[in-house]
């Protein structure tokens, strides 16, 4: 058997993707005395995810691992292993864990808005459609796996928003109504079911994707950076995990200029993650306006929360910051 | 002004009502030269909570810090201070600080099952009815504020899941529907939010809550014990987020003998935190058969999550383990 190699080596930076991608290098799996174990775990993890296909069932990591202590020898001793064998099998058949019926113990994403999810009742096959214009203060949660939804909406856009509090409150004051868009809460660094979730709704209605982060470097590089281009030790699922259609609204260090918001001092780690960006990062290294962003950042040494525009009243958010950002959008930063 | 002392040496547990009640120690603050600061800080935050009250609006603890930029020589330096006025209003008028129109930063708790939830659409009024037992694969995600919301249903039973893994196992396989229950994704410790949701519900309907942990201290002292008795720094809350109804399902140490579990050794963390609830934790120190079960956890010396049961295969979790343990109901730990 061959597999990818998973490594940072074996990765390039894809511009016209908008992704990281592997490069050729393999290794190979043959079985021998001193493989034997690896191998049979390799089979048998094979054949647990034919039986989740085969039975529409699913496994965390976790479980996966506690199915292994019933293999006898070839049981796993600790769960890096088994995850790292799973990993392999994903890589091996080009074709992201979720397809494999593998789903991470994490959910994580609330949607509301403009939006209709069509999913299915598991006994019946009933269609069911969850009109997400429906649920007053409350959301949908965004499923482990989201593979099979489909989806129906008129929205122009997707607003994706770093933090629960301002999700809610544009969630309280119907702003999907006014800006005509679709608001999904990232809840910090977005988990891999609402990365999917948001490519695949992106993909679907060829809708652009805006980003509403706390102005500072975690926001950008942590949070923006994984939504937008994955991650860098994943890149076999970076194709569809990532959603290269996103843009940065704000906070940028020009609205805290802008908008003349109450700062914080940055840390010594938030310079240290700026400066890493800057030299490291590929996604940052390909866009000049990334760059000038970062150094200015850096250079007026403060961050500025999304909650810092309630300075000017709870509710200029959307009164006032976001219908002036939005009407440039072009000034967005890539 | 008198405001309720809010510390531990203030409080007691009462065993009727389930929670930490407050003792009747007051600190007063009044209008001097040096209080003139504090003072003018207090009447500012229940100015602003009546008019997001009269508005029908929220704010975030960070949100409020923000706006008080605006109040000049009154305004806050740090978040902490706005914080403790914001405490101190809440004991002021013994209400919870959802009722005056502050909400948390963070969501949390996710619902499948069988539960109308009932909420209105903010601009016109009309009714919003949210049918939990429609939404495939996904859920109904707790908005900040629970304390408008009304709720319809016919469920047995309250059913809490630690993990967002277990929670997607059972909404995946419909479990609600042979359980005839409601399920609820604690996501860890809960939130606010979500405490405050299952009390409303379970109050609203005489429903009991069961709860599904990782059989570990961690679940028990901090998850379990949480969302059933509350928080001790927070006793003049408890009495709106304590879910008094709710009984321990599992994992228990016997469980762990029973149904022959993998497990991990304990760590040095997962024993001190058990003796120090043995030694300090008056809701455990009510309970005798609490306490059997950490000395047995501490003896056993090892800890079982709740995947481990993905050992026997894995969906024995619904068709053995969790109809096996709700026909004993009265074994569950209080």
């Amino acid at each position: 058997m061959k597999f990818p190699v998973r490594s940072l080596a074996n990765v390039s930076y894809n511009g016209s993707t908008g992704h990281f991608t592997l490069k050729g290098k393999k290794k190979e799996r043959t079985l021998t005395v001193n493989t034997v174990k690896t191998f049979a775990q390799t089979l048998k993890m094979m054949a647990l995810s034919k039986e989740l296909i085969q039975t529409d069932d699913i496994a965390t990591k976790r479980e996966a691992y506690y199915v292994s202590k019933n293999w006898a020898e070839a049981r796993f001793k600790e769960q890096p292993e088994s995850d790292t064998v799973m990993e392999d099998v994903e890589a091996f058949f080009s074709v992201n864990r979720e397809q494999l019926g593998f789903v991470p113990e994490e959910k994580g994403g609330d949607v509301a808005g403009r939006l209709v999810v069509i999913d299915h009742d598991r006994d019946t096959g009933e269609e069911l459609r969850i009109d997400c214009t429906r649920f007053g203060s409350g959301a949908y949660s965004i499923p482990i796996s989201v593979e099979d939804l489909k989806f129906e909406t008129d929205a122009q856009f997707i607003l994706c928003i770093e933090t629960a509090g301002m999700f809610q409150r544009l969630v309280k004051h119907n702003y999907w109504k006014k800006a005509n868009c679709i608001l999904i809460s990232l809840g910090g660094v977005p988990t891999r079911a609402c990365r999917r979730f948001v490519r695949r709704l992106a993909d679907s209605h060829g809708l652009p994707v805006y980003v509403f982060v706390d102005g500072d470097p975690y926001g950008y590089s942590n949070i923006y950076r994984t939504l937008k281009v994955g991650s860098g030790n994943a890149a076999h699922l970076n194709e569809y995990f990532c959603v290269p259609q996103a843009h940065l609204l704000g906070i940028t260090p020009q609205d805290i200029i802008d908008y003349k918001l109450p700062t914080h001092p940055l840390k010594d780690v938030d310079i240290k993650r700026a400066r890493d960006a800057l030299k490291n990062d590929p996604f940052i290294q390909h866009y000049r306006s990334w760059q000038l962003a970062l150094e200015q950042m850096i250079k007026m040494k403060v961050r500025a929360e999304q909650q810092a525009l309630a300075k000017h009243g709870l509710n200029y958010v959307m009164d006032e910051y976001l219908p002036q950002k939005l009407a440039n959008v072009g000034r967005f930063l890539p």
